[in-house]
């Protein structure tokens, strides 16, 4: 079988799997994701086993220990998986749900009912939990699954596919329900991108290369996360302390997330009461600051001025995704929207204010995944969001944006009652 | 200037006029819709003299009486058009809309609003009044519209472009908001589908090869309408009076609409209770019936059975929009999903029966943008849906599925409302 026949009978078996699941029961689906749990646990050193082959081929290739970090399975990483199902089997079932059924002028009631996509296809790169993760979404919001993660974590995997098949078949569900692609051919990822007939939507989860390499090539829609370059706002009218604290921690929270802060813009008005504290603390923990020449021009009496880099054109286009912010000071509102339209990612930007005018302003005017007022970008987050899981951020404008949840992995479908209505 | 630079133009003016054009308030909106309105009226004669440009075009090319038709705007069409834009003035605007604020565990409140999508591309064929309709329902959306019609309507269209930017110009907004692509080279399509960059979403309104060529070259997300597959099952416990009215009103009302019936499934333990009299009418009215064998078995005896013709495979596959209808019998509701699960287009399906168990199952296991219980199909349609307007009906599952309104045109965006909040 080449590739593309090996891709074919897994769609077509997907394909298949997913109406059985999408008539599933609330709790035929939790008892499988209880029972994998279990069996996660109860496979503990077999798993591990597994694991150690990847490990030690990644060794062998030369691999960073931050690389083989990642795909480790540790005691604590085997743990959480089996924790992270149980927290899965617990959420609300979206599946089902019937809306408000409205009565039209013809008499009969219409109204929406959530039902799954159908079938999803995930493509990873290195932390095998994210094959229990992603099966678990899927298969509570009723889709069966197609996973292809990296080469890397492939017999992490395998085994972590067999565990998911059995528990399937354990609650009569087929095993299709949720495969993993056998075969760590780079070609499994174009014949997955490529095949709407049987594959629904394809989630890529990984570095920015993979998923732009993924977008320019599918024919099947693309849930895809790009750029975070999230800005905070200082407005004129702000609270310098709530300024501080959130401008402090929408950047050093944590560095890495897409969103955290990258850009900072403060109006001239406030700019001498709140960034010389800010300041102070970005360099105290050793933020590297690239400024416009006004905010140098504006702090330039300080002890630390000399440490205020200039920022390039390219800075306001930057994720950084590091110890680096870029700050630019702007007059008012429309120049902060506007320089927010141009360099943003359209991801998530917050405003500091106290003026309630210019706070709905910036929540209508700012078109972004997700807007804030006087609230640090960190919370940008499915869990922060309500959502109780998270399969990843969108930066798509369509179907789902920002936070995607187990609501994101569904769709609606009109449904029509009548009592023998015909239209005349 | 190429044409793929003409498109660039338009697409970054559109771009442009879509922020302005998003932040306008409701009022302002409706005020462009009702001066067009009084605008296209007022110039009736000027607007027939370049229709007549068109129509001359036309018979010159030899094109057939009807195509002719479709693009002449009689005073009623026109009429028609200033309707339809005070239609869609009166209309609630669904931009701005917040949804429930829910307050998380962190103490941020968290909602949805709704906002417009940015910049739409509609791509149609012949009939020049799609031009205003589509511009309507784009803006009071608050979408930048890029509107390509067909060539042959050509001098139509660029005069209501004409119209279309004097309102909006009287009303304050760029007339960027809503261009005609003013060239009639094919290539235009081409260059307008690949620039996700400037058009956030294409909606394509034609024949299925437009669509189809559409979708397969797109690389800006398509809402499309492709086939219209629809199915009315009559289950064993349905009311016979209820089947043969909706089995009637689905196929016959009108032939050509996507949401007319192609096949009826009919349950064997009824089908000699309301097939004579059923098949008595579709014969009375012209309709070809091509049928299974058990169908003709089971109707041998009547002196018209000889007007039954087989169906072969390709007949389940078939949108007819003719009077021409496929008949099958089935055991039960499991036979009747199969088959449209095989042979459907997950366009529009009904069930008559008074069996609640099988209608909920019916409705939650048929995977179609619209599923019905003892009503026509004919209802699938955004009007009978209470949408008050339609742009068209999608046959996606993602974003917008089935009737596609107004709020179709819209997304929404991820709202936090904090007090200075920070993660923790």
């Amino acid at each position: 079988m080449t590739i593309q026949d090996t891709l074919i009978a897994l769609g077509r078996a997907a394909r298949s799997a997913s109406r059985p699941l999408a008539a599933a029961s609330t709790a035929q689906k939790n008892q499988c994701l209880l029972h994998l749990a279990n069996l996660i646990e109860a496979s503990r050193d077999a798993l591990r086993v597994a694991n150690e082959m990847d490990l030690q081929a990644a060794r062998a290739q030369g691999q960073d220990p931050a690389f083989v970090d990642r795909l480790a399975l540790s005691d604590k990483a085997i743990s959480g998986m089996a924790e992270g199902l149980r927290q899965v089997a617990a959420l609300p079932d979206p599946v089902g749900e019937l809306g408000p059924m409205r009565q039209q002028p013809s008499g009969i009631l219409v109204g929406h009912m959530r039902v799954p996509i159908g079938v999803i296809g995930i493509i990873y790169e290195s932390r095998p939990n994210v094959t229990v993760d992603a099966a678990a979404l899927c298969l509570k919001s009723g889709n069966a699954t197609v996973l292809r993660g990296g080469s890397e974590a492939h017999h992490s995997n395998q085994f972590l596919a067999g565990l998911i098949a059995n528990a399937l078949e354990a609650q009569g569900l087929p095993p299709a329900c949720v495969q993993v692609v056998p075969t760590t051919d780079r070609a499994a990822v174009g014949a997955m991108i490529t095949m709407p007939e049987f594959i629904d939507v394809i989630i890529p989860r990984g570095g920015k290369s993979l998923i732009s390499r993924i977008t320019a090539e599918a024919t099947v829609p693309v849930i895809k996360h790009l750029d975070g370059i999230c800005h905070v706002y200082i407005h004129e009218q702000a609270d310098p302390e709530k300024a501080v604290r959130i401008a402090d921690n929408a950047k050093t929270q944590r560095y890495a997330p897409c969103n955290a802060m990258e850009t900072l813009l403060v109006d001239h008005g406030i700019a001498e009461r709140v960034l010389p504290h800010l300041f102070e603390i970005y360099l105290s923990k050793g933020v590297e600051l690239r400024t416009c020449q006004a905010t140098r021009a504006a702090l330039q009496s300080f002890s630390w001025a000399d440490k205020l880099l200039p920022a390039s054109e390219d800075d306001w286009r930057t994720e950084y995704l590091a110890p680096i912010l870029s700050v630019r000071l702007v007059h008012g509102l429309d120049q902060a929207i506007d320089h927010i339209a141009k360099y943003g990612s359209a991801h998530t930007d917050s405003i500091i204010t106290e003026n309630h005018t210019i706070a709905m302003r910036f929540l209508r005017e700012v078109d972004s995944a997700s807007v804030m007022v006087n609230a640090s970008t960190r919370f940008a987050d499915g869990f922060e969001f309500g959502l109780g899981a998270e399969i990843g951020i969108s930066t798509n404008k369509l179907h789902a944006r920002g936070p995607v949840g187990l609501e994101g992995l569904t769709t609606q479908k009109w449904v029509v009652l009548g009592n023998g209505h015909i239209r005349s």
